[in-house]
């Protein structure tokens, strides 16, 4: 890793350069630099979280001035319990996950001596843009390396020591592996990021670690394609048929786990039959974890026999139903049927998990296909998307792009393929239908 | 199939709309279409021939005048020999493929009654620009409901009574099929281009089939994923190792079994110990085909003894290294080792296909390796970076893309993926490591 002061044009002809080398190295040497980071991280604690000292010292003066919130504050603090743990265990873990580059898809005969083959490939250069936490760029340098991509690394300027001292202990401890020292590459000159989103010909893919606004602003602004989610507007249909005590559990799940997680839900969509029946069960379950609902007119009045706590019941306005509260906040909407449910969650939700709670596995496989969503589930909480909790491994990011990767990204998200072909030198004119004409054998190959 | 004059906003909008039915339709529904739009077609020859002869009397007066080139009329023209046949044959050929939607690529169980499953699905609208072709409607028709998705069509001006003859019969035979009549609409109006590439709400994917210049064009005006390619600047590296015979026979094949061809090859890097051994006989060979070189110094006093046809030597200016020529032309420079091959193709080509022409298998793989291109070969034309050729069975476009789809794409580059999980309302919460947490499951299961 090299700490650079280049101009972005510099730094990602220089990433793009390393990233041939780097994609060539086999898995042990990328895994021994992933050894070698964590190591050398072990054995510079003290230095980092002195450099994060200095951070906070700052952060902390600035929230007392009110320039900024106590939430960042938080997250800047490596020192906090576990966390330099997690994030040295994070980097091992990379490491023990199965190598994403090199693995054969495709291998077809298309003639003797003359064999096609689809392997995978790392994408290239990444761009990954992030915010206040400084844990991140271990991970990120390890998911970098771990997939043979190399990457430009842009922190938020909240954590520029911490940054500076972890990249200069990454730095130095790549300096005895076979990883170039400019395949990962720490930029911290201010306002480069217009910059960097233009190196379009250098960079292949930009990742974005942090708010809503700062992956809006990326896409907004950039021509490489973007690896994330600027929402995650999820909804959940409640039909009558839905098991009603544990609806209520999984609904305030889906809810209440993590409220500012972009798997929250954030619409609940309800069958009008359901909303004598089971509605109002959901409502005191939601209502006694906090929850404030925003109701239209036909599930407030549904309520009405329901006692609740003083505020837990708002109108809702039309702006909701295109809200991600990311807070204890939920929108309700009655809906007649399952197609309607399936026209509001596709003009008004995000793409990124929605689910139906239902009896019926028909009206689920519908639900199921209809929905145009990384995510569609049948009686699962929206919480489950994530890499993690899928069994990836790890989670380079959510994605609701409709192309490459959609949903919770793990490793291979990170990669491309390429087609080897091995022949011998067989003149393409000679093949073909017809007489004199030789046909292509096109057989599937094991792999 | 509708003939839209709506405005490109509420043509991509209903594309939208109709996207989710058609996704959701059963593949013999879908090959149903096809059969349809064949049937329709064989029974409207005569109309549709005789308003392709429309648009070719006009284009054949603009070319009288000059505004039109010869090679456009003859692109024109539906009623030359096969072309008729190969249009109606190519939509049973594409209903013929393997249903890309709906395959299962991971399952997994996350806990008892908790499956999470990856399905392929469409993408959702392509958008479809091409030129001159009008058999090229047909064809993109055919591949977008194959694969389940909604397309708006915009075709070269040149082919506008053409393709309003064919699109109204696609139209009449859809209306007797399940798919909806927006999931294929033809845009006419005039100048629409950018708008329609503005549309990113609504397209998903947008593919150009034509020249050069409409691609870069496309690609310069639009934020919506591009599947193609602009350039394709194909190389290959001759060593002093390759066969001598052969190599010539496959570097003619590269060069002049289709010159106007994207895979067509365009420089010929010669490995400086193979000047006076094996290249002479390839320049001989090429020479006899009537290819001109343009040849650095090296390459040019290597042949000084070599006996060719006039005209056939010419010196090569920096220029030609980073020109795609489309023709009989081809650029020749000399490198001393294949890092220097590999450098000058990974700065210079546009990283579509590439070869190596050596015995020496390791090396060989190292150039596979570093080498950043779609398609790298060891002792193979170039000219095989096609789909048919690669045994898809169709070719949606070839992409030098970095994500998504690399290389010539078949129908399954029309398809992304969502997660599908079928659960008993477990909450999430519930799950992870320590005391009192229920460990995820994460078991593989076949498919």
């Amino acid at each position: 890793m090299s700490l650079t002061n280049d101009s972005p044009e510099v730094a990602a002809a220089a990433a793009k350069t390393a990233s041939f080398t780097l994609a060539s190295l086999p898995a042990s040497a990328r895994n021994e630099a992933l050894e070698a980071i964590h190591a050398a991280l072990t054995a510079s604690k003290d230095e980092i979280l002195a450099a994060n000292a200095r951070d906070l010292e700052l952060a902390r003066k600035a929230a007392a001035d009110g320039k900024l919130s106590q939430a960042l504050v938080s997250r800047l603090d490596l020192g906090k319990k576990g966390k330099w743990e997690d994030m040295l265990q994070g980097i091992l873990d990379v490491r023990d996950l199965e190598d994403p580059v090199g693995k054969v898809s495709l291998r077809t005969k298309l003639d003797d001596n003359l064999n096609l083959e689809r392997v995978s490939c790392p994408i290239g250069v990444l761009l990954i843009i992030f915010e206040a936490r400084p844990e991140v760029i271990a991970n990120i340098a390890s998911l970098a390396i771990k997939s043979g991509n190399a990457a430009i690394l842009k922190g938020g300027k909240e954590s520029t020591e911490s940054f500076i001292a972890i990249s200069q202990v990454i730095s130095s401890a790549l300096s005895t592996t076979q990883v170039p020292n400019s395949a990962i590459q720490l930029v911290t000159t201010r306002d480069v990021i217009l910059q960097l989103l233009s190196q379009d010909r250098s960079i292949d893919l930009v990742i974005p670690r942090g708010s809503n606004e700062l992956v809006r602003y990326i896409k907004e602004n950039t021509k490489i394609p973007v690896l994330g989610h600027a929402d995650g507007l999820c909804s959940i249909y409640l039909t009558a048929s839905a098991d009603k005590d544990k609806a209520a559990v999984a609904i305030v799940d889906s809810k209440t786990s993590y409220p500012a997680a972009c798997n929250s839900v954030e619409t609940l969509l309800v069958q009008d039959k359901a909303l004598s029946t089971i509605f109002p069960g959901v409502a005191a379950a939601l209502a006694l974890k906090g929850v404030t609902l925003r109701l239209d007119a036909a599930s407030k009045a549904a309520l009405s026999s329901t006692t609740l706590p003083d505020g837990t019941v708002l109108d809702a306005t039309p702006e909701d139903y295109d809200t991600e509260h990311l807070s204890l906040t939920l929108a309700v909407k009655t809906v007649s049927s399952v197609e309607e449910a399936i026209l509001h969650i596709n003009t008004h939700g995000s793409h990124h998990t929605d689910s139906i709670f239902t009896s019926d596995g028909a009206e689920a496989e519908h639900f199921m296909n209809q929905v145009d969503s990384a995510g569609v589930y049948w009686n699962a909480s929206t919480r489950l998307a994530d890499g993690m909790r899928y069994g990836f491994g790890t989670e380079v990011g959510i994605s609701t792009n409709k192309i490459h990767s959609r949903g919770p990204v793990g490793l291979d998200g990170l990669t491309i393929y390429k087609y080897k072909i091995r022949g011998d030198y067989q003149p393409t004119a000679q093949y073909g239908e017809g007489e004199g004409k030789r046909p292509w054998k096109h057989e599937r190959l094991a792999f």
